[in-house]
């Protein structure tokens, strides 16, 4: 697997599409089928308690995984996501980012399949875990 | 199945453990083992093109059978989620609200699952479907 | 949605396909968009207890969806599986064929989307639910 | 995380509980939270072409994870499945065995996480990955 963009390029990139959550999510290493995704927790991420939601933890696993994709295809890929699993182990830690770690395990013609563990920063027991599917439609 | 609660207490519980989302959910109907939620659009859910991003569908789906679990245990029910699948199956049209109708296939002591048919508000084709797993820990 | 084969064409065709399971998968009904698919439960599908094994279960939910995608495409499809998630609710009942019930959520020129609830024959709880996606490749 | 069985112990206790596959699955290594499980390919567990069927590569996904739950907690363990993801991204090759290296994420008491990668014999690009939970019931 070729990278075609660096991760400065794709947390770039990231803010640009997504001017809602520009500084939330920033890439920090990105390596053939690997990316290491920060994910700055802010108090919208949070629940009642301090402990970071579900679905912004959902968000990054999306994120981390089409960083994966653009990362590899270009930035002109059309990626969906069209499907997705999560399992929620522990709490994270309040007060703490979280991060996580995305492989590629398929990068197809038609489909792209990643993997992903989200850690607090600094806690060695995961998180949580994800698995997403994105579509890759054909080139006009 | 029995309800504890009434559509308008879920409501305005959600609104009081969630305030950031304040005015986002609405319970529409509660019935025994069945709910259908109004996630009511905002520029925050939205990609580029004006379709509601992956991430807010998860939310709603989980917020979808939280309301479920609550509606049938009482808001004391400390649930958390430990599992979800997603399935992301159409764009949602831009400029409509999105619908989920939920129903509750499992409520066990220590596991409830529930299920989400994800709609656009007056469209027949489902945009996504999910299942989520929600751990209920035992009374103290 | 419209059919292209009829229940006992899709009978006979599993069998013919997966010579090593023949009387085991039975089309009790196809509809557009629906299925109805009997597991004829035998000893190879058991577990200690006298229980249907979860992957008998999986077998089953597979082949309903590939029933569903082949009923409306036709059997010339070569659709693949390349997600499946499962939830496994209640002990199957002993002594009892297992029951699918599918659904056809999504049937899109390259990816279909299939949904799938299972009762022991004749118990209204359901055993177990799953949603399969199925690949299919463009024809030559 | 503490193992309580050998991979000795868990091939003999695997053939035991499952007697209609004896030989199947053999494990080939067994450490704190991770185990290595060979399937010895026949022919039921093949589809027309002579590749590994789903079903069989689910099965081989949930008994890795039941292994792993049993190694660390002991035969006494009355785990059963409740949810599993799986994604199918290549063909398995005709004529080798599938290897699965599976990870324990996660044993609490009353759940396990468990996630599988599997492999062709030899070959480097993985054929399917699969996360697993287990309930643990409270011992009597």
């Amino acid at each position: 697997m070729q990278l075609k963009l660096t991760g400065a390029d794709l947390t770039n990139y990231l803010a640009e599409v997504f001017p809602q959550i520009d500084g939330t999510f920033v890439v920090e290493t990105l390596d053939p089928g690997a990316v290491r995704m920060r994910m700055r927790v802010q108090d919208q991420h949070l629940r009642p308690g301090g402990t970071v939601s579900g679905p912004s933890l959902f968000a990054l696993a999306d994120v981390t995984v089409f960083a994966l994709v653009l990362g590899h295809l270009g930035r002109e890929a059309l990626a969906v996501t069209t499907n997705a699993s999560i399992d929620f182990m522990r709490k994270p830690e309040g007060g703490r980012d979280v991060i996580a770690e995305g492989r590629l395990l398929k990068l197809g013609r038609s489909l792209a399949v990643g993997d992903v563990v989200i850690y607090s920063d600094g806690v060695a027991a995961p998180v949580a875990r994800s698995t997403l599917t994105y579509s890759i439609p054909p080139k006009r």
